[in-house]
């Protein structure tokens, strides 16, 4: 380590915005803009290896680091004129955090640091105000005893408490000089009793106490829970950045305030802020004083508070000079934090401003047409994230809320509706134009209609992965799972939550991306999709390779699918089309069937609706690829699980009871995953199978025939794990799709391919790929397979698997690269080698995730299939990681 | 194709014994046997690649096939001096077919071939006696027109019985030539009346029909079911054979016989064989004359027939001089097949011939000794199947047995069952998972899957070289054959055997070796290893590379692994310990509790048994390594499931009913072969195997201190997916071992380990190598993984996809190398990058399979670990794939 401590002051520092690694970005920052001439309070940044070799050195620092210190203490002191722990005119400093990454809230911060019984006298000469030094002195103390020592905050505002009542006030302001010192000396007696140890006097102590608990607190409890949810490595470390105090609470013509150079709500270019006279920083950010808006622009409607362009035009005139400066520098929005002490303004901070997703959608576009910044940054600058939340619905945050219970964040919206325990009771409120949200334990494959009739989904049980959660998010269906406080009483039709009752037919409100649970009807906000999120999504696909298909199958997923910009269907499931009310009867018939013919008879009552279902999807999707998968989960799934449905289907097949409960029976399986389902029912029921294709190839055959329409129709055979089982079920479709050809007189391409989803179809992918003309991956299943992992059971150990860190997120959410996405790359090379234009999809439900999507298009893929909901997060991710390769080329 | 027909005669041939893939065992020894010197019947061979593409050319012959046969006809027309069709004297021939391995009955032989109704008088005046030459005429046309022309035989038969009962005669023998005539006019209507078509009479169109009946019979039903039973590849295709006739049945100074150069049955250095004077060579073979000895040492005890030796003294000779030139030149024991014509000795045929197990390793051990053959040689001459069937139990001697009659002790071994009377029943019984014993008046190759799913074999008719006892052999299943005192009655479904009726359904044994049939069942007890099979087990062991362990847990089976060979345990599973009944109370109270403290006051109930389990586990292995897997199943296999066992929990727990079903409903999985389990309970619960791992740990502690033991126990991991996942445990385990190891006061080396069952434990192999001290690949559950495949629900496809050939064999059987192996290579390779002194081993059910463990020495892996049983079979199976490896290399 050559240095350790960076200097910056007198309009020169010895870092730079390019030396955010070493400095962390409040230091690099803080360099940056001293060197641009801004008036920043001088100081000097501890770099970040000090914190690394902190931690790999079990708590020590590098040698020489305090002749350091002390070196760039001594420039200060000449700067400022002031020495430190000197009782005539002393320095006071500030000390602060500073990661590579701004984690806000997680690093602790001290003030006023360089006051004792001695300095403060000093102060209060200096300042002329005996109360403001002392109120100085008792928040040090309070706030370095917290920080340093350990010693909860409450003791100490307990004791402001007492003083106040004592004195009859009510604001900390109005506490007069003699009661703060009594204070002052209270706070230390509390340190000593709290803490066994005497408050330090000493300014140099307290300094090294400071920079100690600044490193200490980058490996607390807090910070590591941080860095885990947004993926900061350990090893980054802190700076600590020490800096000259200046003062915002020296009196009225003091102030501290923040501005964002541009709306963070709406990203509206105009300058924005707040700002509180005779205050410190943090009574801004703490929201313990209401703050005044810097400008007329920042004010609400109606609001009468003074601003600071009006109480202090000069410094704010300033304030203007430099926050234009400012953004044309680091060309983003800035959020900056300022002082004005004594009408002279000091910029204490800039970072980039956060901002709500249309925002940075807006300001992304607006910098492209100030040409502040190319499209590739204006890309890169908005995440999947806040494109998902721009599309969802939200609660409008101006409406009181009555939480009663928050569950799992399971898919992203709000709604609200009138409770319903069944699916069925959700589509007779659908048909009667009514709004529901259905509340079950959790769903099963048969709720699909109802779920799509209802608003929104809570359900008991189930993570982030149910079922309810998994098909919710495909729908864009707001869905609260795992909400285990609620108690539901599917025969009373109602269920119970911390005390309260709610009945069927009452209304209730759920946030998808909060979890929340709210009594009553809330307002929603819809997302506008507005001109600057059209001309952001058109860069967006410039700039990307990978195709973004959709998984869906009713025709109006479809046609939303179509909506936000799927170039085609990636997974059509026909399965979901065998759920309907209409169809199930017959579905059922054939199950039961025990004779080829009486299965193929069931099949023909089939047959026109699978007809028309793909004729309703090749319109919608009228020019672009649709991939149909062919019947995959076991037969089971379709039969009835209640008492009354068994009678019910007995009646129907004029059978009985026993014989259908026989055969439900005969189809149990003790591990359904990995039973006789996808193209192994193709092999034992091949009529199914052919059923279907000639359903797909008709229904292309008549719209190319009759309305011109350009189809090549895609089969997809699910759960291939043999070459031979695919050379089979090929020659069986080719059998049936050139028996179409011919009836219909018409010669059009179709193409066959498979899913890889058993890891053994990954392996033989050479010999397959031979064969096949398309390898979608089925992620659901391949994760379920390469990691031994029922999604169904995994709900057991999965939280703990996720929080010691065995892994690093749920594998059925991203895709696990490491094992996953390995079976994946040797499938690929290996399909490639066996046929060089083979076409490679994914169609899990990992497509949607971002980081997915980038392995996805670093393997070279030419699709990823998602929920229609998540396209337009697919598109933007996609080109992101376009981005992303061409850079590292 | 260069040449199709290979001549032979004349003491030389164009083809020889190397030539088997082209000529087919028959043709090639026929070439070698003429080029030895030995009097063969001179003739030519029908090339193998004529009958492939007689399958790839839809059923027509390559062109210039009719040439070269016609060249063929004239060479042994000239050699014979007689000429085909000629009406003088005409020339014969036999027509066989001959694949590269012997395929006992599968193939069409015609015989006489070239009788019409004027050469049959040229044959009579050749041979001097009109009877002789109508006789064979009427055979001619029987056999012609069932094999060629699709005749069934029993018109043919019936029309037999008829001219006898006009004759009122007995036997075929007291027929009159008159009569014979007159038959053989009754047959040609017939033949016209079944088939539509007329008898050829022109030679050159029967030799054609024969040669198209051979190369249609490859095709047959049965010889496919045959090839897939012995993993015979369909493109092998057959030879065919035209051979000139000599006959064995022109008069009483002719015979034909079947002779083997050791005895079959036990190995002893001895010349065995039978013979039917006056006869063809089919009557030994279908076995409805009972044949004769060749010579004293032929004879069962008490037989009072005449010996060959005796009645044909010189001709014996001669016999006895060319067994003894062919062994020399074979090195192996052969199977003859011979004829005398008036005198004349001629040899049909010779080839390796079928031997009981012990017999196998008898033949091979002496031939070592009698420096005929090498001891690799030796080694690769015993099959793993054989060493297999060895061991098979034998009739406890001690228990009374009901022995009703006795039959020929075709094929040894014992057996019980319940009697039927056809191979569909018996295939029935294995379907329901019942014993049966086929009895059958005879057997034919439409018996082979019958005989193949009965638990043995009784027939009433054929000698020791029967159809029934050469197949039972060749499977190693005990055979009972020519048992004349039992009387079949296949309509009432019984047979009576001495005053005894025994029905269908009731139980009968029978004991191969001694041609014992008893009554009732009779227990069995393990076969004795005699000092051949100790010998050849030690050259085994001297040449095999690969160790083999035993999967065992319980100190008998550990007891048993030992004996039969095994070098340590390769995986005891600590859960089958559990499930005993004096356990299984604790463990479902630590199941039960709800607290990790009630949880570990169950866990030190069951902590004294694991121990006491260990130490006799570690005891029974003294010297040899002992893999100990740690808790592997969810924890829902070990509650209870009946009602009557829920009370009884309830009771004993002091809790209710509901709240046991509520723990076991809350431990219910969708797919519980993917959920919670392995080392996720480890994780979840790691009390449970810090309990485990103390067990082991004190158990060989204490064994070292106090006996001195030499143990490093192997502690395995099971289930693992996660690097991070292995490493947790491996803290936790490693704790608990530095602890144990603290409290004894010793220092002594375990060693820690995972099983590679999860597919992405073998992609991470690399980096898991760097933590694991060995590898176990648990073959059963990563095939289920790998293949999507739940082994439990395979049940309801898999016969189906073995059948149409999707899956070469049963996955679970034998190690799919294509997909599970692929997985397995990788991880050897990763691991042993990460690792270089990894051991590796598999211990899943394939573990004992030849091939698997084939595969296994190819990897180098360090072990293999298999049932007890199995070990002697590994051993074999391990010492071949050494040779095999090294004649590659």
């Amino acid at each position: 380590m050559e240095k350790m401590v960076y200097f910056f002051g007198e309009g020169k520092a010895e870092g730079n915005q390019k030396l955010k690694d070493l400095l962390g970005g409040k230091g690099a920052n803080l360099a940056e803009m001293t060197n641009l001439g801004l008036a920043v309070p001088p100081g000097f940044t501890i770099t970040t290896e000090v914190c690394t070799f902190y931690y790999q050195g079990k708590n020590s620092y590098p040698p020489g680091l305090d002749v350091e210190v002390d070196r760039a203490m001594k420039r200060l002191e000449s700067i400022m004129g002031r020495r430190f722990a000197d009782r005539e005119n002393p320095l006071l400093v500030s000390v602060r955090s500073g990661a590579r990454v701004s984690m806000p809230g997680m690093m602790d911060t001290i003030l006023n640091l360089g006051l004792n019984d001695e300095t403060v006298e000093g102060l209060a000469r200096q300042a002329k105000d005996p109360r403001f030094a002392y109120d100085a002195y008792r928040r040090f103390i309070q706030m370095y005893a917290e920080v340093v020592m350990g010693v909860s905050s409450h003791h100490f505002e307990s004791l402001l408490d007492q003083a106040k009542r004592r004195q009859g006030v009510e604001s900390d302001a109005e506490l007069k000089v003699e009661e703060l010192k009594k204070l002052v000396a209270e706070y230390k007696s509390s340190v000593q009793r709290e803490s066994g140890k005497a408050f330090p006097v000493e300014p140099g102590a307290q300094l090294w106490g400071a920079i100690g608990a600044v490193f200490g607190s980058w490996g607390s409890a807090r910070a590591a829970s941080y860095r885990r949810i947004h993926k900061i490595p350990e090893d980054w470390g802190t700076a600590v950045n020490v800096q000259t105090m200046v003062f915002g609470n020296m009196g009225d013509d003091c102030a501290t305030g923040v501005a964002f150079t541009r709306d963070p709500s709406t990203g509206e270019r105009k300058f924005f802020g707040e700002f509180l006279p005779n205050a410190q920083g943090e009574d801004v950010v703490a929201g313990i004083r209401t703050p005044m808006p810097i400008n007329q622009e920042s004010a609400t409607p109606g609001n009468q508070l003074a601003t600071m362009e009006q109480l202090f035009p000069d410094t704010y005139a300033e304030l203007v000079r430099l926050y234009q400066l400012l953004e044309k520098h680091y060309k983003d929005m800035q959020d900056i934090e300022f002082t004005v002490q004594q009408k002279k303004l000091f910029l204490l901070q800039t970072r980039t401003g956060k901002r709500t997703p249309s925002a940075a959608v807006r300001i992304a576009v607006d910098m492209v047409n100030e040409n502040l910044i190319t499209k590739d940054i204006a890309i890169s600058r908005v995440t999947p994230t806040q494109i998902e939340q721009l599309l969802h619905p939200r609660l409008d945050p101006r409406v009181e809320k009555k939480v009663v219970t928050k569950g799992l964040p399971a898919s992203p919206g709000a709604a609200s509706g009138e409770v319903v325990f069944s699916s069925e009771e959700a589509e007779n409120y659908r048909k009667a134009g009514k709004a529901a949200v259905l509340v079950r334990h959790e769903t099963s494959p048969e709720d699909i209609t109802g779920m799509d009739a209802a608003q929104g989904v809570l359900t008991a049980l189930g993570g982030m992965t149910s079922h309810a959660a998994v098909v919710a998010r495909g729908m864009g269906k707001p869905c609260v799972a795992g909400c285990g406080a609620i108690s539901i009483d599917y025969k009373k039709q109602l269920f119970t939550v911390n005390g309260v009752t709610v009945r069927k037919g009452e209304t209730l409100t759920i946030d998808g991306s909060t979890g929340e649970v709210i009594l009553g009807f809330v307002p929603t906000i819809n997302s506008q999709v507005d001109q600057y999120f059209t001309e952001f999504m058109r860069w967006v696909d410039e700039k990307r390779g990978l195709g973004i298909r959709a998984n869906a199958e009713t025709p109006n997923d479809v046609k939303v699918a179509r909506q936000f910009g799927a170039e085609g269907v990636g997974l059509c499931r026909t399965e979901h089309m065998f759920f309907e009310e209409s169809r199930i009867t017959a579905v059922r018939e054939m199950i039961l069937a025990e004779t080829r013919e009486r299965r193929e008879t069931a099949l023909n009552k089939i047959f026109p609706m699978q007809k028309d279902d793909f004729l309703a999807i090749f319109r919608e999707m009228r020019g672009y690829p649709v991939t149909i998968r062919l019947l995959d989960p076991p037969l089971h799934e379709f039969l009835p699980k209640t008492e009354a449905e068994l009678l019910e289907l007995a009646r129907l097949e004029n059978t009985s009871v026993e014989a259908i409960a026989a055969k439900v029976k005969s189809l149990h399986e003790f591990n359904p995953m990995l039973g006789h389902r996808g193209c192994r029912l193709g092999v034992s029921y091949p009529e199914i199978y052919e059923m279907q294709v000639r359903a797909i190839m008709e229904a292309a055959g008549e719209l190319i025939r009759d309305e011109d329409f350009q189809i090549e129709p895609e089969i997809m055979v699910p759960f291939i794990g043999a070459l031979e089982e695919f050379q089979l079920l090929k020659a069986d479709i080719t059998k049936v799709c050139d028996q179409v050809l011919n009836k219909l007189q018409l010669k059009f391409t179709y193409r066959i391919g498979t899913m890889i989803e058993i890891p053994r179809a990954a392996l033989i992918a050479e010999s397959l790929a031979k064969e096949a003309e398309f390898f979608s991956f089925g992620t659901n299943d391949l994760t379920q397979m390469t990691l031994g992992l029922s999604r169904d059971d995994a709900g057991s150990f999965l939280p703990r698997y996720l929080e010691k860190g065995i892994y690093r997120q749920d594998p059925f959410v991203s895709l696990d690269q490491e094992g996953v996405g390995e079976l994946i790359r040797i499938a690929c090379e290996r399909g490639r080698r066996g046929n060089g234009s083979l076409k490679i999809g994914i169609c899990g439900e990992q497509g949607g995730d971002t980081s997915t999507i980038e392995f996805c298009h670093r393997l070279g893929f030419n699709y990823v299939s998602c929920s229609p909901f998540r396209v337009p997060v697919a598109r933007l991710a996609a080109a992101q990681a376009a981005l992303k390769s061409s850079s590292l080329n």
